[in-house]
């Protein structure tokens, strides 16, 4: 993994410095909701992607950080709302926006991000760009209402799982993919290959967010432990159990994650049953299929650093545990 | 008014299927509250600045709707997310949304209608429209948290408030021209001279909106009556009154304005100083300069149906009572 932490190092402060600049431009109701989200250590994976995808194909200006932040601030934007509308406590190991600053300037916060993520995308006068961003930010606010309607009325569809996490997280980290091309005017063709390398990733990710919720203390997530079930969430890991359990305990537990009345000793009974079971693994095993399927959409790319740093970003979705 | 009133007639139906449409095909959490702030009878004001540009250019295509519609959609957005935060339990005479649908369905409603109004302005692959439909949803969103902003520490300054109606009303407003003409491939003198209309138009049709908040009954804004005063807003009819009164009252009224302890007995009192000081009227007055301006930069265009309509529109502006 040495190239991905070189590029990361090398790249991460130009990022970092564009963002904190724009936010820094917003009223002061919403700046410091807005740094706050920013400096809250995110990984910046869509950014980079959109760089590596645009240098991948030659692109050598330097004038990337509009749009590779754009996908960044979309991302923080759909944070903060989330975290309010879910009554979130914690985000990457920190208070919630929300309780920190209060529900206006959160919101508010949100809007100006969404708001300043558009317009940073559509400052190069690029169509196709614009296009991008705009399907990117519909299917994600898209993802994240169906994910909210699904948790009211919650099974164990697994064909609506996947619409989810598609909507809500592969779509953005497709866009991101996608943008790199459009900005280096590259051929649709490669623009399908890396949107379908993103949509792939992005899938992996996910899916592995969904295992380490199960998997991973909180003080290395930032996110409360077995959060999504306590929230109402059905994901991978609690599919995967409740298909190999009996029907009338499925009946139980969906019916109280649909009145949120599930009670703190069936949520640590689950939360056992999910480690004893190995769902968290196997859930991980399904990504591990997806990263597989992402680095195959890379062969027609010319070799390179790039590639070399795309590949090993993938299989970093699969080894982390935070 | 005959223009106007036969062109409204004409043109309003396709932009309301049209919308109607759009809202129809959001998921079905948002979708009944978009449905209800499109049908809550808003003027469709922006929309139609928007096609009388573009036509007043010579644009004779029908692909207008998706354009016009966003600035509609834009606009709606914002009022959902406003009125929650607002606590605002009217608008247009009906229950304001968020009390009708809850807190959940109107926030990802309004991120919904911000998608989906920059995924339609996307559309058209045109730059320009894109780079518009952009910077105008950024200023929207910029006044209006201006505008919460100074309600918390309210002041008489007039040039705060010529700001925040600027960017919280008459930036979307100059946004719909301009984007009549970037539709219609016209000069950016065009397009420039249709901007300082919408400008104007905008800036008077704020004005107005701030004097009947002062002049009319509840039945035909649809609002409070002195809704504005109680949700603490400081605007141009109470700035003209505080302006020829004393030094001590209106630190009075400030601080209890900034403390929201306003008394029922305090804003009928004031309620009753505007009307008899005919500042409602004062602020019109404020306003038919605006309309002047406005109309005047209509001076460059060809004549015809579309230079009528415009200009009984702005006289409209100034004629309204509700």
């Amino acid at each position: 993994m040495d190239e991905l932490l070189r590029f990361f190092q090398r790249e991460l402060p130009g990022i970092n410095d564009f963002l904190d600049r724009e936010a820094g431009q917003l009223n002061g109701l919403v700046r410091d909701v807005a740094k706050y989200i920013i400096g809250s250590g995110g990984k910046r994976i869509r950014p980079m992607l959109t760089l590596l995808f645009a240098r991948a194909l030659g692109y050598a200006k330097d004038d990337y950080h509009a749009i590779a932040s754009a996908l960044e601030l979309l991302h923080s934007a759909t944070l903060l709302h989330d975290d309010y509308l879910d009554d979130a406590e914690l985000r990457r190991g920190r208070d919630a926006a929300h309780l920190v600053f209060g529900r206006t300037e959160t919101i508010l916060a949100g809007d100006a991000l969404l708001a300043l993520a558009n317009e940073m995308g559509a400052r190069y006068g690029n169509p196709r760009l614009s296009w991008l961003l705009a399907r990117g930010i519909m299917e994600t606010a898209a993802g994240e209402i169906e994910e909210i309607e699904f948790s009211r009325n919650p099974s164990l569809d697994r064909d609506i799982y996947m619409r989810i996490i598609i909507g809500k997280t592969a779509r953005l980290i497709e866009c991101a993919c996608r943008c790199g091309v459009a900005l280096a005017g590259g051929s649709p063709e490669r623009e399908d290959a890396a949107g379908e390398f993103g949509l792939n990733l992005g899938i992996a990710f996910q899916l592995v967010d969904d295992a380490l919720d199960y998997a991973s203390p909180t003080s290395e997530t930032g996110k409360p432990e077995g959060g999504d079930l306590r929230e109402g969430k059905v994901t991978l890991p609690l599919i995967l159990l409740m298909e190999e359990g009996d029907e009338a305990g499925t009946e139980v537990l969906l019916e109280a994650l649909k009145e949120g009345s599930l009670s703190e000793a069936q949520a640590a009974d689950i939360l056992d049953q999910v480690r004893e079971g190995g769902y968290s693994g196997k859930t991980r095993e399904e990504a591990a299929l997806y990263v597989e399927k992402a680095k195959a959409c890379l062969e027609g790319f010319k070799p390179g650093e790039e590639l070399v740093v795309l590949r090993q970003a993938a299989d970093f979705v699969l080894t982390r545990t935070k």
